[in-house]
């Protein structure tokens, strides 16, 4: 008699940790449900607008075009100067210094998978890489070459002509601001940095992100993190307010108080590689721009820990730079 | 006997003639070895002081930092920006822009085969590559990088320490100025650029150089140019007066009146990929050049057809230069 409830205890003990661990396995399920859906893959390729066919020829042309500072007026700054393929696409410096060492006050964005973005410029007021290209070659605090002296100094160097004939094989005159843009963005839309941790983990290796980097996955989908940065670049690329500093962001183009402080989510890929942070770079490390973002924006003092986490998580974002050879520019 | 006069005058025509003939091909021969003692090819590789001995570490090592803009003190110039290797290994200005866009006022020797000499500067005022590469990371109006600052920044950057110590491994403090200077300097005696026209034809290829270029080789050796531009590198390597503007050549750092004007004669090799000319970068066109060089230093007025074929001969020194990628620099 005094047998039964023993039994009856062991066995509702049984039945509550099978249940409970039952349940725990499906909370995991949901969560690494809910954690692998926020994000996805980097694709291989990225979109390819109609108007910019992708070639060989294009993209020689338009590395060749990246890295020469003839298309500087200064003839020492080129594309690669503030977007170093040596340092993550970027110059790891606050702000720029372009043109007689001139500053724009805004952080170098990395152009490492930029290809996969719509909305250009911390502010988006470029759509695609075609127009965003043209930018900083005119602008007076970087290249400062109009575009009329950009396309007569290219044409002055007579060995540029046959690389774009090739380029742009049905065009009568080849050599516009136009195509030099057009074969900058397609060599840009060759900087993809496939497979990082986290792209290894989503294809179904477990072993890719280590168990730090997982628990810093779990706590920027718990925090909210996910909201902006979600998708294949972990940004959804589009514009949302953030309050920091002075820059009023789109509106300094615009004018529109709707559009003020509105930036464009960065990407997490690479970001380890392209510190300081933010718009302006006044963050100097990750973990001051977590914090930051944490306060700022989800309005969270994030402890030391769950900041250890993140951190760990970010640096798993490293991908695979392409090997770049250094082009051979024509003299004359 | 009317015929005997006939067939003596005939004889003697036939003799004269292959006598002549005979002087001829002896006076082209003797020509021809004039004209190829001149030069000598290219040596595979460049001497390597004892106290640098050459490692493949080492050699990456130099490589990141020629490369690396942290290296100056405004963290956009390397020594790449103005020995850039699109570009036959200098910046194609008159004379270079660096530090918050002053200059020196001199132009930037090209890099490519500069281990060839001993004497380094346009002044000649170091001597090997080793004391070179510590100039223009100090120099105010380049780098502009204190030595100490140099090595702090580096020893800064925490992913460095293993290539210091893999391309250092006997020292307990591998980051030295030094020994960032001696690793630049290793990744220097790879820049190498063999097989040019000149060097393929004087292993004996005779169509390696077009008619044209032998003619001005002919030329360069008549004239006398080759009083200082001989040897493997068409360079003697040492200071020579030429008294070419108000640059007073190494006098400008010793003082001394003998030192006046005197600067060291500039390679031959790649010479066509390196415009504009002279240490002032007065000169914007080969052509120029040769007529300057032909009036300043030879008294002599060289005709268009002179000019035209010594453009030709120096046109084929432009040897295979070795194919370099973007190295992946630590991020901190």
């Amino acid at each position: 008699m005094k047998r039964t409830p023993l039994i009856l205890f062991l066995t509702l003990g049984v039945l509550l940790i099978f249940t409970g661990a039952l349940l725990y396995a499906q909370e995991e399920a949901e969560n690494t449900q809910v954690v692998q859906g926020a994000f996805a893959t980097l694709p291989e390729e990225p979109p390819i607008p109609e108007d910019n066919a992708m070639t060989p020829e294009k993209v020689e042309l338009g590395k060749m075009l990246y890295f020469d500072p003839r298309l500087s007026s200064s003839g020492v700054i080129s594309c690669h100067t503030c977007h170093n393929l040596s340092l993550g696409g970027t110059d790891r410096l606050p702000s720029s210094l372009g043109h007689e060492f001139l500053t724009g006050g805004r952080n170098a964005p990395t152009v490492l998978n930029a290809a996969f973005f719509n909305l250009q410029f911390w502010d988006g007021r470029a759509t695609g890489l075609e127009e965003q290209a043209q930018g900083p070659i005119q602008a007076g605090v970087e290249m400062a070459m109009p575009a009329d002296m950009a396309v007569n100094r290219i044409a002055s160097i007579e060995g540029y002509l046959p690389y774009f004939e090739a380029a742009f094989p049905d065009e009568e005159t080849p050599i516009t601001f136009e195509n030099i843009a057009k074969a900058i963005a397609t060599f840009e839309r060759t900087l993809i940095t496939p497979n990082d941790a986290l792209d290894r983990y989503l294809r179904g290796d477990e072993e890719a992100l280590s168990d730090d980097a997982k628990r810093g996955m779990e706590i920027v989908v718990q925090v909210g993190c996910i909201a902006c940065h979600n998708g294949p670049m972990l940004s959804t690329g589009t514009l949302m307010p953030f309050r920091h500093g002075e820059d009023l962001g789109l509106a300094t183009v615009t004018g529109e108080e709707s559009d003020e402080f509105m930036f464009r989510v960065a990407t997490w890929r690479n970001v380890s590689l392209t510190a300081p942070y933010f718009h302006d770079g006044s963050a100097e490390t990750l973990e001051d721009a977590i914090r930051i973002m944490g306060s700022v924006q989800l309005n969270r003092d994030l402890t030391e820990d769950e900041v250890y986490y993140i951190v760990a998580f970010l640096e798993s974002l490293e991908g695979e730079v392409p090997e770049i050879t250094i082009p051979d520019l024509p003299a004359d």
